[in-house]
């Protein structure tokens, strides 16, 4: 029921799911059992799902009457809203019933439901939102983008980790090189958290790069080469995140009034799309909880539901658990 | 001195600026004679400079052996280098031997050369780093850019009031609208230091219009209207500069590779370049000190000279004076 184009574009986007993965996975749809029912009617009849037409019994409705708005609080949604498709979708995870959770919905609530239901692995306090970014060379995973403000060293260090698990497991990555956001690529650069976080990096037991900075960030790699995550606080990460979604649209704008092909901008800008690249994982939470854009599309629910599986797959929230321990007695 | 193209690119930006500059203005040179008298020769003999080849007399070079290099650290360099051209040129205003500095050189020593010459205003810690931001409407005041990290709520009210003075003076805007960078428009969405700064700026005599996000940056306004002034820390202020200086060259690479005429776009883009918006001003200190990009090209150093002639025409700093002290009572 959550996203700004429910449940029409999260419906189609689990049916494209369907036509691209294989046989044996299935789709649990959480929400009011009515309006999902008749979106799902509507959509089998278009040709785009004719190929999973026949295979409805590889999708499931479970009712969940309540309905989180955009605009709710999170945590009163969470206490106040115990059938949302938030919870009820969640528990069904808890429970053993599935194996991953996706949600287009409100953030703030999707990631207190997580907390509450999964639960967080020992020694965080709060899950990091991890986003990828689009670069000149492979695409940069970086985290916190949201989750989390005013963030402790310690933290920082654990976002680190976080993000490492996140490029071995659902990006392939090997070995991944993690850089930490600063103002300049000295160790003394930067605000108190980053300078302690930059110390405690070098000996966390993971391929640290060292500070990167802003411009790092388009370029996917600063001198000392290819960038895999970027680990700043949810302040920074935000901020960044949501200005690098709205220059893109600004410079199309400027490149068209000079006469550019919109058509041939767009589709060399595709790589610049959130929906080509899925959904955010909550990182922290004791299992896999998907986090997707607001305004996704049928393909971004998609591509969130195959990180989902890839997560599964990967055994992600294990390698996430086992990497959080060996920090307990590093720093 | 200073800046990756020196001194070539500083002299030839003083000769662009004389020739466009009232003929009342006139330059000073700092740095070492010799070369920036070769320098300067040289240039002479190009055409482009004909039209102030007659005009000598409104140049004069004043002798700086020292060099601060780019890699050198501020305090250092300003304890042990006192006859830079950086401390000269600023000791040339603080004595009324002139009225605005500009410099492309080491922007950390330009800080602290400026609070050590040219001293700060009451009730200021360091001063601020301002920086236009190109946006789809008219071009933004981000403030701080780099100086100030780690920032008290009441900092930030001061980088609101300098943001204001700045958009008055130099920009020309009537009762400007200053935005606070946040992660929501909601007052208690952001860290700490945002959430208190967001209650003071609403008595602070300026016209606050609530919190901004990053997205709102490159829109140039968010949902209440045009934004003149943003204000965050200068970390944040820093990384999304530096992004922001990266992400037009990618972008401009891929649609490149999709056969777009690169001079097409470099027109259609040219408002995105930092050499069209002139240097940063300091601000806080008593004085006009601009910062250039290391960067800077000839048209840079004219632009920035333009901003320090515009700020002593407009007398900003008596404006940040002032609007700084009426801040003492109320915050």
């Amino acid at each position: 029921m959550g996203g700004d184009f429910a449940p029409r574009a999260t419906v189609a986007g689990a049916l494209l799911a369907l036509c691209e993965l294989d046989s044996n996975h299935t789709i649990q749809l959480v929400g009011q059992t009515t309006v999902i029912r008749s979106q799902l009617d509507a959509l089998l009849t278009e040709r785009e799902f004719a190929p999973v037409r026949a295979q409805r019994e590889r999708l499931s409705i479970i009712e969940a009457p309540d309905v989180i708005e955009m605009t709710d609080k999170p945590s009163a949604a969470v206490r106040g809203k115990p059938n949302s498709s938030m919870i009820v979708g969640l528990k069904l995870q808890a429970d053993g019933e599935s194996d991953a959770f996706v949600s287009a919905g409100n953030t703030g609530a999707q990631m207190a439901a997580s907390m509450v239901v999964l639960r967080l692995h020992a020694g965080l306090k709060r899950p990091a939102i991890a986003t990828l970014f689009p670069t000149s060379l492979k695409p940069v995973v970086v985290l916190d983008s949201g989750a989390n403000v005013d963030c402790s060293p310690d933290e920082l260090v654990q976002f680190a980790r976080l993000g490492a698990v996140y490029a071995e497991d659902i990006l392939g990555r090997d070995n991944p090189a993690v850089g930490l956001m600063s103002i300049g690529e000295e160790p003394e650069k930067g605000n108190a958290a980053v300078k302690e976080a930059h110390q405690l990096l070098q000996s966390a037991g993971i391929r640290f790069i060292g500070n990167v900075e802003g411009r790092d960030l388009p370029n996917g790699a600063c001198d000392r080469g290819p960038i895999d995550v970027v680990v700043c606080d949810g302040f920074v990460g935000n901020v960044v995140l949501k200005f690098y979604e709205s220059i893109a649209p600004f410079i199309m704008r400027l490149l068209g009034e000079a006469g550019v092909d919109q058509q041939i901008m767009a589709k060399a800008l595709r790589q610049l799309d959130y929906s080509e690249h899925g959904g955010a994982p909550l990182l922290g939470v004791k299992g896999i909880s998907i986090i997707s854009h607001g305004k996704s599309s049928p393909r971004a629910i998609m591509n969130a539901l195959k990180v989902g599986v890839r997560a599964v797959e990967t055994r992600m929230d294990e390698h996430v658990g086992r990497r959080l321990q060996e920090g307990v007695g590093a720093v």
